[in-house]
């Protein structure tokens, strides 16, 4: 008997129970400002994952061995922000109250509000650790206050001064840099220097990782909405996200803003595909003791 | 001294006094369902109308002398489909307040309900010819009521049953063409025909003209969210908006649904510009007695 | 428990056992003689299907009464022909033994031999109904005889005379033509006129339908490796095809040459897909009594 | 020995001496007054003519045995319009001179002229056949008489009233097409109806056949400086310009204005070759008796 | 009263009478030897540089404080250099005669040349600064003089010895290099090392900074006529672009070669438009004391 | 009388002959395992090495004075890789009994297996300097034994331990990396470190130099198959691949994996051209003494 057509981000393969990791995707981008297309992003970097090998020579680890489960996409309602991020926030609760850890591809950057408020719920102590080449930061974007402009705003809204780490942030409103100056957030411009210290300085608490794909520089990311000369190189993210993904207690994390429609040679795909790949083999042991 | 950069679609630097049909720009596309990208057709248009002769040997008339003014996009805030709406149903309350015709161009189809309820409170006795692939006469959409995929259902909310006449239509659940069956829009599928005994039956009553530009078969009209293949051809679309905005009372129009980046031949934005450029000709005298 | 991320095309939701028609994809190009590319049809095809609807205005039928079973891709090695013909008849064998009907998603039109050669195991008198711009008649290509150019030769080869009604061809080399009208098959140049008669001589006979959406005009179908201007429009290509499917005794067919990377617009990969939602309708009974 | 890497269009592989027909490039488009970019046609269409066949089932003719030598492209300075002509009729008057007829391939429409000078020396009464959306009448464009956008003009300079025939145009100021109804030429707005009559009207007069590829509509032929929807299918086309090959005395012709890089499809490129093709075997008699 | 519609450079409204800085675009590609098409940068960096915030972190200065009036593009006639260098002169010489400082925006490298007439002739003792992968010092270019691979020639046909300082230069022909070095302009290869000292070593002299975007690397500037692999990063350009801006005598600059149909992402116009914020901040105080 | 029109890589006009180079193209990617299409680089190098000079700053040299004879590509059946490998072993052979070197364009990686049959049985000692961003190292490929995946593998399989030299590799599966490392081949991962020892250590040995162009970040090449980010810079590229071709005893290379379609910027091209250019340069002496 022939069987159903599964399609899992490569080696992703594990059952839903014994799985550490679970990945979802979150194909929304309703309230993008620039380029909106965002969501198709999940189907395209699950389709692409195929060019990749499991094995990462960074690492010297396996997909092969880790233990992850892919619970496909959301099916979320553009035009309406609230409802997509409950819908967000309830796949997220779930995947925690089994106790894994949840995986959020984007969709646009809006996304990781959902999930950041599940995470919060079950741990009020959250720390967010954030990769971005914008501050996030505004109040309110043309009057909307569920935007993705406004995310990591609405983040400090929940979790208060002192919880928000930022790193290679190049673009933003002078208002934005200097609110975050003022101890709101800790906000690092241009690029990852002192993650390293960061992550050591919250060992043990748990820590939510979100990764704006366009901090890094558009000659190897084209295709997101709002590209930023000026970013950091593959590997300093990968050597970056490696080293959050390792060294924190990690509770949930996400991938976002990939829009592949504005990079038809396929490279941000694979960029965004190793980036997911790295931070699972870092996540997990893959197949190392 | 230098002057300012004014952008205006070609042939259309009438002043606003004087101007007898007011185009404006509805770059807003936060509930599209399968591909965004629509907010940028406005721009795209006014640009790419330079290509354009302002003659047409289609009806032997010139934009020269036709009395347009080009009033520019509205800032539409993404991912707050009521409050664009709003601010459309605003902006074509001036000019219908003012004497003038609302010309809009999305934007995505869900602008057209802020456009008809500005000129249902001038004219209560409204009638709705629609061109379009789609049927879009859903009652909601994932449970968003605000979508593009129920915007003429939306129309007949305020309109209600016999005052909205659809052509072109190939696609949409098999309840929405039961729904439009059961006398609620007269439906015309897959062509155009009959919408000149339509204008004839509708003489002297207030008309709002709708074009959902992907009522075109996707070989000439690709660059849209949804291309449907079995649509009309250009000539067949030229032909019966002409038709319609010459024999109505028409109060207002729009034109809708491009999507430049999925066309980058620019052959669509080439489509536009001109079935625009015909229906002002159609509207206006064009140098002629 | 959260559930896998199963992925078929829209609507074909039906379990193996109940289902009537199955699906699968063969991703396969390597013998593409100018642009190589369709083994990216299969994914593209049901990740583009969610566009559409599974109700077709043109038949008054829907999907969601259909039973097909999507069974995935077949995993083909690339560079060895013959041994992706194998995967393939392997395939279409166990769907044919369970009572099926198989539907397979090219890949280049080699693809079809496989699938020929399991249907003519079980149905020795099969006849083929051929769609195509191409003659593919071909006895070798630059000396290699599992070409794509010889892929109805070679399926004569198995047939003999009389059994293969070619329609729409329009390029092929003059000695291929010649050959064709020695009587080896029955050749219509340009258009899909007679098919009717065809369908309606082959009636009861066991009939293989191939459909090579290059048959189409690249003005709508440009996503292909070899475009041929001067083909079929759309809607001559659905009425062709939902007669075949309905009007014969119909126990395989196949979709091929779609080419996305060479159509950036999607329009192709939605032409393609309702081509399949068509004949998938019309060989099911779509909720119909 | 090996060697040199000959490219010419396919099967044009006759030896100079024995040539009835010369092809060759003029990749110019200085003038080009909205999107450049026609230089890179004469190489896309020579690259591209090995995906047609030499045999045409059109006309049951073959391209092997026709006697065509392709002399590649001209370097033309780009910038210098007048000094691009002066090579262009060289080159044409060199083939003229030795009792062959030239076939230019385009670069911009302007490169007409420098043929039409070569061929008007040769032969006085000379007459032009012209097929184009564009009236390209105008006496300036921008101050500039030597622009893409005056071609036609500056031939009627040279051949006075009623010596050029129009078909398909669709495009031009009010006042170009009043110029031409003034009896300076005869121009067929829209499509190619009667241009049997005007072939058998100059029956033993030499005709210099200019072919515009825009005037096919945009949805076969997207890749073009300035796409005009409304226009001819290729079937039309291709009927029109065989016979025009075979019915005329024919001493020159041209094909213009493929754009390659607004199609990245190929599609654009595949019907300039068959245009091409087609023509040549109608100039020939491609192995019949 | 609805008001026309403005197209700006992002935070660039001051009125002409207050302004510091005039930006102007000159859309002119006429001699452009590989790929033409820079036409179309001013109208793309005008409507993307919406996607950009005015508030710079690198410099820490806001466009909203800067003074620069944005006066539109000129109307250049294709195909004839001359008289669009007239053109571009007088439009030069008009902001220069009312003491502001004219910024252009290609258009090809040509357009330079009108600028730097008009500079020459307020400020005789003119000095240039050239970014650019290309010498730009032949004395002709297939036999034509006005072409942008002569434009910084024909600046030394007018300034002569020891006034052009060339960075970056990776293109050219062997005895432009020598030219170069036999004292008539001093060039740097490949890089920008050393642009500090000759800022410094001009103190007080009237620059005019021009820059060729295809200085930059194509990675992250691909969009360009004649891209040239091993060039500079954005960030090496942002650092020399506003150490000149800053520490020069400014008097005129532009910002040419943006290609942006080569570059689909949109990555190339959005680093141009950075690199023209950046400049603007730079010459103005950007709401800095 | 008029000339044949031959296509030769820019500079490279040297009769057979007198030839110390010979180059051919390969256009073979029947094996490709994810993204197929590098067939098309030769034509599309030839055609844009047009835009590069034939100097190069960086070596001070001059194409003009190598003595380059290129051959054009070669006819391969797709499909049938053993075929194809046969006649590029064919063609190298020719090129390497007349005493010349052999530089063939692929084409897909595999190509380089025959060019190295028919170097080892001219030069037995034969030694690989590979670079790569992929181990190519695989036993099989889903089966298939001669695959792109497979190439250096095939090579190991004539040459044995200790003769293949790979660089810049950073993808492959785990037992790809850890059977390199039992001492099979010698692997310098994600860069090109330590080339200039094994150039030396290689002294007088013959040596063949496979450069597969994805070895290069895709930021700067994009156009390939299966791109890699994390790869080497273009400058290191060029300083590697010169330091190789002067430095050994160079008998034979290739450039590899071009994949046009995939960078519509042409970008990629552009690398391809320049990398060989600076390579051509390096084995001949560029009109230096």
């Amino acid at each position: 008997m022939l069987k159903n057509n599964v399609m899992n981000f490569i080696g992703c393969d594990a059952a839903y129970e014994e799985a550490d990791v679970v990945l979802f995707g979150a194909p929304f981008d309703s309230t993008t400002s620039f380029r909106p297309g965002t969501r198709f992003a999940p189907p395209a970097i699950r389709g692409d994952s195929y060019g990749l090998e499991t094995y990462s020579p960074y690492q010297d680890r396996d997909l092969e061995g880790c233990r992850v489960f892919d619970s496909g996409d959301l099916e979320l309602p553009f035009g309406d922000p609230s409802k997509a991020l409950e819908q967000i926030e309830e796949r997220t609760a779930v995947i925690l109250k089994d106790g894994k850890i949840p995986f959020m591809i984007g969709g646009e950057h809006l996304v990781t509000l959902g999930a950041v408020r599940a995470a919060v719920k079950k741990y009020p102590d959250l720390n967010i650790i954030h990769l971005d080449a914008h501050t996030d930061l505004r109040d309110d974007y043309l009057g909307v206050s569920l935007s993705h402009a406004c995310v990591i705003r609405r983040c400090w809204d929940i979790l208060g001064d002192g919880r928000i780490w930022q790193f290679g942030i190049r673009s933003g409103e002078g208002k934005e840099f200097k609110w975050a100056k003022e101890g709101h957030t800790t906000l690092r411009p241009f690029d990852l220097e002192g993650i390293e210290d960061v992550v050591r300085s919250l060992a043990g608490k748990p820590v939510y990782f979100t990764v704006d794909l366009d901090v890094l520089d558009p000659s190897v990311f084209p295709g997101t909405g709002t590209p930023e000369p000026g970013g950091v190189s593959f590997t300093e993210l990968v050597r970056a996200a490696t080293l959050v993904c390792r060294g924190s207690r990690l509770v949930g994390c996400d991938v976002n803003e990939l829009c592949p429609v504005y990079d038809q040679s396929g490279v941000s795909t694979a960029v965004a595909c190793k980036v997911i790949r790295e931070m699972l083999l870092a996540m997990g042991n893959g197949g190392k003791e």
